[in-house]
């Protein structure tokens, strides 16, 4: 197995000015491709120290990756302080630099002179383009040490890494590895791996439990020499978790709630409504983060005074002032306000106490309600978290808004 | 001026299960001492190749943190493999094996016999006491090197670096370092830094221009015998700052332009309400993230399709087919709509292409408008990003309506 690590350059980094997202991102994507990192290191933009930290690399592994340190001003010196390591001259790579002058001209841009830096490249390098910026990232290689060099911005490090690292990293990988996550919601992280408990034994496919945000997810990892074998390994395990975990489950390899209701709603021909309270525009937002949401979200009210619960949302004053806001009257009659107001198919509702203050009653922060309601029905929800954390109250109190959307369409309600 | 390092111990990071945020907490907190972080690195659970790092760290380092690897079970290795780098010898700390027998039965848990490892210390260490769980950290020195070791879930980390790592490194720092952070709004990085070239260059203070989504923000830090002294050595310099960006300046030390207006809109009494399209709720998820927003914020209308726009923000059928969703008269009649349903003092609106598609017309993703309206006017300003990135669109989209708000009250729309 290929033996591989990381080194981030960039000043910033050691100031705490940035987080290092990089790291995490490559150290996933490598562990993917069977390449083991057995490091990561950080240094300043500082030739001495990164002479050092290359030296250090050079003797423990195969692949060393560095990312940062591409820009055009003198401080930046990755691919510099590469070359010189290895004893490679760089001399200015034609066609780089045409791809340079072009992209400043099609801003209408001037481009200053330093610039070209980025396109002064060693003669045997493999070289890497940039999607999304100027300078290409480039592997090279001298005695079995293999030194790949990437932009330090996510937004070009992740595409470059994809479209070009990856491939020149499959030499190393004799055997290609498939993930998949499998989802849930409304099941905790020890409850659900109980339920799986033998099949975590497995070695390939692995299964792994995760929890975050409220949610927890199950992940198989197979290896095998195509990707259809590694496919064929998972198949039953996948098959055979969702039985287990039905009703749990809320789909395979999704990012997040939202991208599952998003589909379930157009593949149905469902619009949506929204009334919220407490979370303030979180459903909605959740919701229309997903590209095409227009075609299945219709309308959102944020009702946060009682005023506009009444006035919109046709929320009865005498509930109003019987039961308080924090209600479950109140927010199954929000939920029936939203779909005669939007003339959506369904609509979602969501009233309670976030915090970090209750409402001037003795209800306890954390405590939810939840309505749903079609033309014919309404079920109500009453959650209570344990925690005086306004954000994650907030989210998870969305996620099982947009949950109930999804055990309604499913016909689990 | 002394030199730090850091070494993050934990296979998990190595595996990119966990996002190292501890290096970027610590990076911050030892640069507010004055204390310069000159490397950062990770290893895994690994005797011999944390042995190899500390000797490298040694070197070059004055203080050599570590963070991770103090749990109970026989992979937790850190503390063990420092007190064999220093040759120290490791017995039961009596005081600590107690506190953690307290803790189990506090919790009406057993005891694992292992949980005993943690209490074993060093005879002449210092000991750091843990808040939140039971791993104590320590700092052991020898021949001028100082090795400090930290647990590394981050509600453990932090209170222990705050409350013991802090005092303990006062020796190293013999000066105060206090920064504000001044934000802003609607002007760009470069912009920005142009109209304080000069201020760039001072030495103490020091000015440091940042740019994140879509604000740019200037950091001012000064170092001093005394808070109060590094205190007055900022103040001029903010007061320079503030008068040479009038009009862009939010505020010093916000978090977020939110935080900005939610303050603002209580301390001149007003409520607010908004009308969204494109941004789907985010402009009041993110006034309704501050705490307290109730005070300030009545209701929001999403308005995803024409016919919500039409039926409860009474905009013109006839202006939703003649200028289209996405245009002037239509954000103007949108927050106007917001402010009669409400009763609030102030209304924003957004309608935009926030992409990957267009709306069908042959108007360009990244086209927003954006509007406010009390009772007697209606502002509306044309927003052109350049990107087609959904989530940065609805970001600077929102940005922008809680910048109108704040640039109402503060009587320069």
């Amino acid at each position: 197995m290929a033996v591989c690590e990381l080194i981030s350059v960039g000043t910033e980094i050691l100031l705490g000015d940035i987080l290092n997202t990089d790291a995490q991102y490559l150290s996933i994507e490598l562990a993917k491709l069977g390449i083991s990192v057995i490091h990561q290191s950080t240094v300043g933009d500082n030739r001495e120290r990164l002479l050092a930290q290359l030296d250090e690399a050079a003797k423990r592994s195969d692949i060393i990756i560095l990312s940062g340190g591409l820009g055009p001003t003198p401080d930046d010196l990755t691919k510099e302080v590469c070359c010189e390591f290895f004893g490679k001259e760089l001399q200015l790579h034609e066609p780089t630099a045409k791809k340079i002058r072009n992209y400043f001209s099609s801003k209408g841009l001037e481009m200053a002179q330093s610039n070209l830096k980025q396109a002064m490249l060693p003669r045997d390098c493999v070289i890497f383009p940039n999607e999304n910026g100027t300078a290409p990232g480039m592997a090279i290689e001298k005695d079995g040490v293999h030194i790949l060099v990437l932009p330090g911005p996510p937004r070009e490090l992740k595409p470059m890494f994809r479209n070009s690292a990856i491939p020149y990293l499959m030499q190393f990988s004799d055997k290609i590895i498939v993930s998949h996550n499998i989802r849930t919601f409304g099941i905790g992280e020890s409850a659900m791996a109980e339920k799986v408990r033998d099949l975590l034994d497995g070695k390939n496919p692995t299964v792994a439990p995760y929890a975050k945000d409220g949610e927890a997810l199950l992940r198989v990892t197979a290896m095998a020499d195509s990707e259809d074998d590694a496919e064929k390994l998972c198949e039953p395990v996948i098959d055979e978790i969702k039985s287990r975990l039905d009703g749990f489950v809320y789909g395979v390899d999704y990012t997040c709630i939202e991208e599952a209701v998003v589909e379930l709603l157009r593949n149905n021909c469902l619009k949506a409504a929204t009334a919220e309270s407490c979370t303030g525009g979180l459903i909605a937002k959740r919701i229309t983060d997903v590209s095409g949401a227009s075609d299945v979200f219709d309308c959102g009210i944020i009702s946060y005074s009682n005023e506009i619960k009444n006035k919109i949302l046709g929320v009865s004053e005498d509930d109003l002032k019987k039961y308080g806001a924090v209600s479950e009257p109140v927010a199954r009659q929000m939920a029936q306000g939203a779909l005669r107001v939007s003339g959506a198919d369904v609509a979602v509702s969501v009233t309670g106490i976030a915090g970090p203050n209750s409402d001037g009653t003795d209800k306890p922060v954390g405590l939810v309600y939840i309505a749903l309601a079609d033309k014919d029905n309404v079920w109500v929800k009453e959650l209570r978290t344990s925690r005086n954390d306004r954000s994650y109250n907030r989210y998870v109190s969305a996620s099982n808004a947009l949950n109930m959307i999804r055990l309604y369409i499913d016909k689990k309600l």
